[in-house]
């Protein structure tokens, strides 16, 4: 098997660290047992070979043989059909993660980013703007609560749409970059936060990826 | 072949005509000559029933045989593995459209909801929240027009990728949600969107759309 290269920035400010969403895919090549290795591209400089790569001048992207692909839910899809630790083997069965993986980056991460994007752009907690968003963010979870009430994972076990939903989730959460900890008013929704941050494969990633920037310090 | 049946509110008010998601599925079919019929769920009562097909209580779904899906990526991905007119056969070629199809909803869509959003809530054109956003916004089309210079279509050929990225630009087009026609800056997303939109497929399903929901007044 060709090795898997994941390639990240050398270096973020601190405030994203634990956040950069090379995580996710650490996380599901730890989860699935695959070999990698990271490769580091310029934060500060990022000119015509990172774009060659990754269009948006963002990361992460995944280097496999021939092939280099950008967006975190396209590399989790492709590397799902890598290991059944990731996804299931049946077609019904990839389709359902492939639904709740657009579910996680469309229909609760729009809202999310909006939040947390609005909250570094200097709104404060009078902003109309942020109160609509939250009021949009809200609506969403309360039928993620819905759904996390009475499941473990939101297919028939974990998989690359839990990594990603988490993912998503743990950023309006207590140690989350929404500064609010708005996870905490959804208790089914933090707890699987919680069950899904508690597995070693995340605890590994996470802690790589602190390691990673921090080395560049 | 199971008959497949893409399911969309009975009605809308004027406004989202011709932007409600089932235009996207609606598309997909009628590219690749697919046999399918529309049905209805009401949009004043969404109950349960809705709920155990969308659990965000949106539109649209598709049904095949014992299959249920919500997401519009990934019914647009199901629907591709049925027809070369929608995504290539070959594990790479599926890869790319699979990573533009991510790109459109995460990485574009993103910013093009929020914006419009915000417009809907009332932030005026004074709006500092509602001018941070179109900033971000600006960064992702900047981005898309360099993309879209120098190729007619995301991948190698027209795909899902297309119909989705084309469907969320439109928005903030001269006849889109966002009131401002933002997109006539960007030239070369403004010729891909007119490109993509002038398709027998796309004149028939947005035909269709304000058919179906004009039937309900």
């Amino acid at each position: 098997m060709t090795d898997l290269i994941l390639t990240t920035y050398d270096w973020v400010p601190p405030p994203p660290r634990g956040f950069v969403r090379d995580l996710r895919i650490r996380w599901a090549l730890e989860e699935a047992g695959l070999p990698y290795r990271v490769e580091s591209t310029p934060f500060r400089d990022r000119g015509p070979d990172h774009l060659a790569h990754q269009p948006f001048a963002q990361v992460p992207w995944l280097t496999d043989g021939d092939l280099s692909l950008f967006e975190s839910g396209a590399v989790l899809l492709h590397l799902g059909q890598k290991s059944t630790a990731l996804m299931p083997g049946d077609a019904s069965g990839r389709a359902q993660v492939t639904q709740w993986a657009f579910a996680a980056l469309n229909s609760v991460e729009v809202p999310v980013i909006s939040f947390v994007f609005l909250r570094f752009s200097g709104e404060g907690p009078d902003s109309a703007a942020l109160g609509a968003i939250g009021r949009f963010l809200d609506l969403r979870l309360d039928r993620m609560e819905a759904v996390l009430a009475d499941r473990a994972w939101l297919t028939g076990s974990f998989s690359v749409a839990d990594i990603l939903m988490a993912d998503v989730l743990r950023v309006i959460g207590p140690e989350g970059l929404g500064g609010d900890a708005r996870l905490d008013a959804y208790p089914a929704c933090r707890a699987y936060v919680d069950r899904a941050t508690a597995r070693p494969a995340f605890r590994k990633a996470h802690a790589d990826q602190l390691a990673h920037f921090a080395a560049a310090d």
